[in-house]
């Protein structure tokens, strides 16, 4: 499936936690530059997901705020 | 101000393309990763988003979905 | 790609109708219920939407809101 | 009290299953047409949510992203 | 219409400003507590949006983020 | 940190309430306007949020949908 999301990030899982429903995925999309990601457990092991694998960081463009230093 | 969003990863805008109300920032985070953003105009105006500026992308991990190749 | 949304409802496009920076899509899920998307007019391109096409609304889980009448 | 939410789609509870914090709600559109809302559990409680119940999901049009296979 | 969303804070409408697609409306909670909601035009035409019109502004919980000096 | 968020509703927290994942945050905009939000523990900790501290509620102005009485 292709998806309409703007952002489709490839990267590899870090680490993966697992809570009671919910799963946190860190994903290495370059050296020292890391994103969290929050999805539930059954998505998480619907897809496999384990460190090591490669995975996208899909993220829809309305979902990126943008901070500055002041 | 320092805010809850987990991801905050610091980039560079590479481009910025104003419409009539929003306005589409795309971010380099790090040499061939980039990540776009859609933010209302008048907060980009606000912020001074221009090309080559300092900027953080600010995402929340709730927000993170994760796709895999099959 | 597989995605880890919680929600990937089969359907059929009704109806596209383009703005200047969005599009609003009308899928038909099954007679009578029809769901209303807003993408990106250059993601509607890119995926080929047009009136008749098999496509999935995807929705994350967290994003449907419950609503009873009282 | 009437919202601003695009879809608002009838169905029907299917099912409902309580977390700690989280209640993950099956709700059927139509047969063979099902989608999964997560809600607090206190919400859930709130809106008397049981299976067989009538309810909307209520989901905004910009929160429908759009997949094809491709 | 009960929905499942956490905040529905009751205010009065201070301002609306149309787009060609959205509208821009502001909500004035308190006084001097302003919240600015963006809507497409078409729902606030369907709720008789405006100015000195008693709305609520509804908002999940997952949706606010909260933010600290430093 | 300045960012693109349109809404930063200054505030007292009430009340905090930690899960296991999450924290539930209850911040006291005016008298008698309270807004809850959902944050994760460690970003709570992270803030250093506790009851009487002086925080801001963030919210983009697209996730503030608007209600009426009918």
């Amino acid at each position: 499936m292709k998806v309409s999301a703007r952002n489709q990030l490839k990267g590899k899982v870090k680490s993966i936690q697992d809570g009671m429903v919910n799963s946190e995925v860190v994903i290495e999309l370059a050296p020292g530059v890391e994103i969290t990601s929050i999805i539930t457990k059954s998505s998480a092991e619907s897809l496999g997901i384990k460190a090591g694998k490669e995975v996208y960081a899909v993220i829809k463009a309305s979902n990126v705020m943008i901070g500055v230093d002041h």
